[in-house]
């Protein structure tokens, strides 16, 4: 409700501000039993950590992951797990010029509107450091899924106008732009160091898959799968659309072409094609899910930009410090994090709701 | 958490089935004090109603409501408002062919694997007809936005390939497909007759404004005002897809045309452009809340479609019955309604959580 | 949030005032494949009727329930059951002399205070008859958990000084004050009657006992059984006081004469004492769960009382309905009913939470 | 509703087992701009803190409190603030003894039952030391309650059968069992100190007073003041009842007696007496809070037990480590705490839904 949970019985909290002491979130609502370490977190926090390539930002954050709570003997207890994160590399004083000043495209003004005070250092709270935090509490979610079969993909599917050609999972984390075809990977690159070497950003899309997920899950009404999942993706800060399957296409389709017939395959029903994106009536058909997100272009750029000050002053800023040119390498595993946490909730609930299933 | 509430301190409950005996909506943390009759729901409900134009199904629903509690004297008491719409018209024997057999692009399938149960009455609670009930709730959300000065509006932006060319909000109920300009509402009308004359149907674009909304809506993190509208928007069956602003076309672009630079007008910070929507880090700017949302064409077509049974068995199912060719005209109102609630939500929240503001 | 929903995965959501066009419930989070028919709901309803013994109020109330949505062939579906009971013998005149006076002991000064408007006739919402809604959505949970092999009872043991001397669950609806022993009983009778007689009322205290409840439900810390349980129980408006087990008589014991030993008994552990009420750090232990509530006098009271005035001037008021001179005999019903809601509300979140035991 | 959660607007979310790395919170919904530092939270830490004197457990436990998110330059910035505190002195080795026995009055067999696994160092996540994580909270709703002229008190009324003859909140700090009578205090001191020689263990009664609470706070029918609070009491492991106002005692009055007369005090609506404990109708009336909670003797005694072990062997347990022989001075600022949080959510929920008032 203040905004800062996420989730019904796997329930994400999470904490903290770009330069205070420490991120980090609270996972509740964990199966019990599971082997958990601190290495299954640090993993993905690494697939997430600025600095790892040259298409992202410089800056070096370690975001080493401890478990405070919840893990015993190796296994989750179902207490709740606490994950910390110290901040290092806190250079606040790069942002003492900003304290003032709104920067284009960030959430300062709105910061100040609503709470009347505002961290004005990396942007405070609405950092996207914040979804450190996120992507610790994914890890749990994703390794939990595993135990039922579940796995969650995201990758680079544009990058402006740059687009994959094809599909193919193995090659994600071995590019830095996390593009699931190495030919078009390399052309974003290109695409990257050409904004980045104009002092300006680019947008993109990622686009992502849930494989092994069985049909029934997503609540009838208000807590469709799609509607559950889309909160989740929505609430990461640069994400601008999300659609499902076949998507904005649909808006031009004939339900005669989008509409999946069923089959039947090894004694299954299901479909040939997959318009639904794995969801028909809010309620996941046990095919991929399929789904894609808008990332808008990094807000902080080294260009001059015109702006104002609290006291509503004309002025201009340009943003120095180090940013990515480019949000989709990274945010690949935030849209990871935020889809398993939505898919292990719905899991959870769906085995609390039809118990006899 | 069962899937059939929406909204946190501004609440909707709906129930009902398409063919059993009512529908509705309680809606709770109603506002007290307003002046409210079942007149101001049953406008909106007209709005949404079967059989308006003949761009419409010819069926018939009378959706006629009863105010059950809450109101006292002509005003909201505080208390819940349940909100009763009998079902009329209700031709179940029109769906006994269907019973065993899942149509293509519908509910059939997941529900009942979700369930083990399913009422196969014109959809059952997975019917476009549970609308009502939002509808219904919508209008008393609506009610009181207009005593905070917000309105809410939405409006068919696309039929197909067939889009609007300009918005005059004056016009959108003047037309039977709810377009903002009445040369294209021909051409959509035009588009409409011809897909229903093959036995088809067709997707379409609604676009929403959300006017007067003060800065400061929306919480950080998990309950970003986009979020919740998303989760709001997602969960109308037919909605493949949202965007927020500038939305899938920020993939493309660069930080420099993205960002919208602040300015100062009448002694308020705003901005010219408005690419981020009416939202910066989740929070709403003071600008007009504009987003997108895709729909896809009818599932129920006249022609013949390949499916298969509940014991497996490939068949053919041509649907009979009354159906809309596109759900953008009703779908309208049912977008409005579920943005006022949102909106309305995210604003009693700010009052609890910032209460010195 | 704004109050008139109880429960997480099974979840209860009541409307309507004393003297409105109808009360009622939605039950949400039903498990799907439960026969249910109105007739279940029905025989609770009876047992909360006005007028069925010269014990309870004289007033008729017939509240009989419809069901409006959620069955479908006799089964629940999983959708939610709106339960619709219509109000009948409203005699709101009986009620134009207390539109501006403050009756002691009811909540027609905190209403308005809360929200500047208050709907007088006979308490509005917040009159008893608001617990029939309860009382329906109950009968859903108790049929439920009787599959799960769970029974919920409760019973009279005390009105005012006269104290059950033995327990008979077999007895407890074959006599009008519902107490668990028959010789008692008549003894509660002459109470009661001697204080209607000097026009008063009289207190008392309701137990209740779950049988069959399995171990393990109940969460952890804040979501202890018996405070899911407790919240429910103190949510009925004339309980001032709830204790589990050995209760307040705690505080008077040593830890050696409190404490459950455990042994073993047909294989199983279980403790030949029962202090803690069969609930162990807030989880049920398999044990018996013993409760019991404070019910305070009514304060609707035929002798003249002092109070005030909207305005502040001092007056006088006597009751003149037809009410109950003591709550318990009918408050049972409704004990029952928060019971079974709070107990399949833990059961389901432990099949969610747990999904492996 | 994985149970380490609570509150809706102002939300707490506690974390950490007695003997794993740390324990703490995340408190979500903070009321921006509130000055607020480690100390506010120390001193409260330091009231809960084991050793304070001879009549709690000789144990020494630092908890020093570190801020880790949600201060900004001194003050609250409505972001979730993280509170740490690391455990120190833990002897795991201890418990190994226990590891496979169930001690009688403890979760041990329920947590096993509940989750199939069981962390036995000090009780796990059941451990009284969970309740540091509450008080650190709670030191946050005081400091904020403060700002709106609300404060919470709460004091031993009773150990065992010596009970405080009088109130005076002032000496409450003044004497190791937080008496509020000086000379009572004495006698329970001696009383403690008895009991302990004896091996053994003694319950009490808590009394707690909320000063200066408008009229309002509170919400119908599920949610009222009484039920929010009595949740939040009832969450604490050794409360076994709550009551409020005349409480168990109403049981055994007469209408005539109970009801609170209104009449007119300084232009303000009041009683002479509060048999209502401050709320009617479960909304909040303006006058003095008052319940009271009935405390279980502490579990671990030193005196011989007879249990079971997990594979269902007859055995006895002798529990050696150091605890409190009476739970009530140091659980006196634990019910503080959870008091504090219940009225402050109440505060915010009541600006969020009557936003004119």
């Amino acid at each position: 409700m203040a905004g800062n949970t996420f989730g019904q019985l796997f329930r994400v909290t999470t904490f903290g501000e770009s330069h205070g002491p420490a991120l980090g979130a609270v996972v509740d609502g964990v199966v019990p039993g599971i082997p958990l370490t601190e290495k299954d977190i640090q993993i993905e926090l690494d697939r997430r950590r600025p600095g790892q390539s040259n298409v992202t930002t410089p800056r070096r954050e370690d975001d080493t992951v401890e478990i405070l709570s919840g893990v015993f003997e190796g296994k989750t207890t179902g207490a709740p797990i606490a994950l910390l994160i110290r901040n290092r590399d806190q250079k606040s004083s790069d942002y003492d010029a900003l304290r003032d000043i709104f920067r284009p495209g960030h959430a300062d003004f709105t910061y100040l509107a609503k709470y009347g005070i505002r961290d004005h250092r990396g942007g405070g709270r609405a950092s996207g450091r914040e979804t450190a935090g996120r992507v610790a509490a994914g890890a749990v979610a994703k390794k939990i899924l595993k135990t039922f079969g579940i796995r969650v993909y995201a990758y680079t599917q544009a990058i402006g106008k740059v687009t994959a050609q094809s599909v193919d999972l193995e090659v994600i984390d071995k590019n830095p732009v996390r593009a699931p075809d190495l030919k078009s990977a390399e052309l974003m690159i290109l695409e990257i160091e050409r904004v980045r070497g104009a002092g300006d950003s680019i947008g993109g899309i990622i686009e992502a898959v849930v494989k092994g997920c069985p049909p029934g899950l997503g609540d009838p009404v208000f807590e469709k799968l799609n509607a559950i999942i889309g909160h989740g993706l929505l609430s990461i800060g640069a994400v601008r659309g999300v659609e499902f399957g076949a998507g904005f296409a649909a808006a031009q389709m004939k339900g005669s072409e989008h509409n999946d017939n069923f089959s039947v395959e090894d004694k299954k029903i299901t479909s040939a094609t997959n318009n639904a994106g794995g969801i028909l009536g809010g309620i996941s058909t046990g095919a991929d899910i399929v789904l894609r997100v808008a990332v808008k272009p990094t807000s902080s750029i080294a260009s001059e930009q015109k702006t104002v000050t609290i006291d509503q002053k004309p002025t201009t800023v340009t943003v120095t410090g180090r940013h990515d040119p480019c949000l989709c390498p990274r945010l690949v595993v935030v849209v990871e994090a935020m889809l398993a946490m939505s898919i292990l909730d719905a899991l959870l609930i769906q085995k609390g709701l039809c118990p006899n299933e």
